[in-house]
């Protein structure tokens, strides 16, 4: 399926986008079964939050509206949204008044290995540490350099996701998944107010397990938590949930939690 | 003048391009006198090496061959380059051997005011921290949200530039220029291995002052060791030396060693 650019099929865009001279912008990444993008309301939460976090003005029901209808036509899926500032002439400065730009782009649903969720998933130690940055931590930003560095250090199959470290080396999230550990029957996940992605299969699953009363922590990860863990899972809203079954040296199988918060995923990934 | 994609006059770029992706990328902004970019040699050098440090693969050669040629079509203004990793699916692995991609765009040269090299520039002290990636620091790339952050601070005439500092509150660099200090006939300026641009203009300055003697230290800059400054001055590659007259309560008069570096970058922005 064809692109959209604010709602028109196109192929490319205005070379003075400021998405491309700054990564100025934001962008979300929707399963799309049936004409329907799934988890829409989370996503457009995050979204808005980024837009006022990063002072992007534009109107939030309009985008959730026009990425319904792409997904209608897209059918099955995955709709990729990006939303930058629009337009600008040379120089930092956003300037007052222009419109943000939308951008609409179609793949097909990747076609993962059914053993990594039956079976689950070996992580690749990644050396790429994450930066600090409090202003920019938790959005879908477009700069996303690190990720392509990180995901630069590994081109085998045997392993399906990286594991991301901050500069001090505590845990935070795969290269394009938010993980999950869990110790003595609680679910345990970095707090990303310093670096890291939310991601919106994250926050719909720490919603249900407090609703199902599961004991959540979400905290500073110290990296030899993830030797102590009993289970362990990767998570976005994409793919769902896929249990770690490695990391470096260290072995898992899928624990009781994964599994129920596996089933919960699926559901979540249902229209 | 209008734009060139890959050499050839364009005015849009393909949706999948990874600059606009994920900041996928390097810039470089040349400042064009008589049909000649400045300080070429200096950028494709700073070019190159971010090439090689985000395995970006490509001809430097070409590239500078191609500025050239557009150059000589500008006659006089700013040429920017856009180097991305060229186009991909969606995902963060780089597709092996994809062409990097070249964006040429075309701006007048900026009119500032003249005061702004004879008197001086007050500098807005900005709150937006620059966040520590050592894999990353120095380059000119594409990930560019920290400065859209700085630079969307102030929006009145009365400061020129703004002065940003990490996280410890150490002195780096003005939003689109690098920042030296003067103590005690002592060049100084902050080393840029974990955040940071290390401009074209500092390098091309810290090289002739070697030259001609004068002690230079590249090195942790104290907040503090602002106020204690005897001379203080920005520079980049457009521009060339601002001396700074203010910064928050501080003052300053230009003094003898911003004067003389200043004639330097005249020069240097000469054809």
């Amino acid at each position: 399926m064809q692109s959209w650019v604010d709602g028109t099929p196109a192929a490319a865009i205005n070379l003075h986008n400021r998405g491309l001279a700054y990564g100025d912008g934001l962008f979300e990444t929707f399963a799309v079964r049936h004409g329907r993008p799934l988890l829409l309301d989370e996503h457009m939460a995050r979204l808005a939050l980024g837009c006022q976090r990063l002072s992007i003005a534009t109107d939030v029901a309009l985008v959730a509206d026009e990425v319904r209808r792409y997904a209608a036509q897209l059918g099955e899926g995955v709709a990729k949204l990006i939303l930058t500032r629009g337009d600008s002439q040379r120089g930092y400065a956003p300037a007052a008044g222009v419109a943000a730009r939308r951008i609409l782009q179609a793949s097909p649903l990747p076609s993962y290995p059914a053993e990594h969720a039956d079976v689950g998933v070996r992580l690749f130690m990644c050396q790429t540490r994450l930066g600090e940055q409090p202003l920019l931590a938790g959005l879908k930003h477009l700069n996303r350099l690190e990720q392509v560095l990180a995901r630069s250090e590994w081109q085998d199959g045997e392993h399906a996701e990286g594991l991301m470290r901050d500069g001090q080396g505590r845990l935070i999230e795969g290269v394009y998944s938010n993980l999950f550990l869990v110790k003595q029957g609680t679910l345990l996940t970095a707090r990303l107010d310093r670096c890291g992605v939310a991601g919106v299969m994250r926050a719909a699953l720490l919603a249900r397990a407090e609703m199902m009363n599961i004991p959540v922590q979400v905290r500073d990860l110290a990296f030899d938590e993830l030797a102590q863990a009993d289970e362990a899972f990767v998570c976005n809203s994409v793919y769902g949930i896929w249990p770690v079954r490695a990391a470096g040296a260290l072995n898992w199988r899928p624990g009781p939690l994964t599994r129920t918060l596996q089933a919960v995923a699926r559901t979540l990934l249902e229209t």
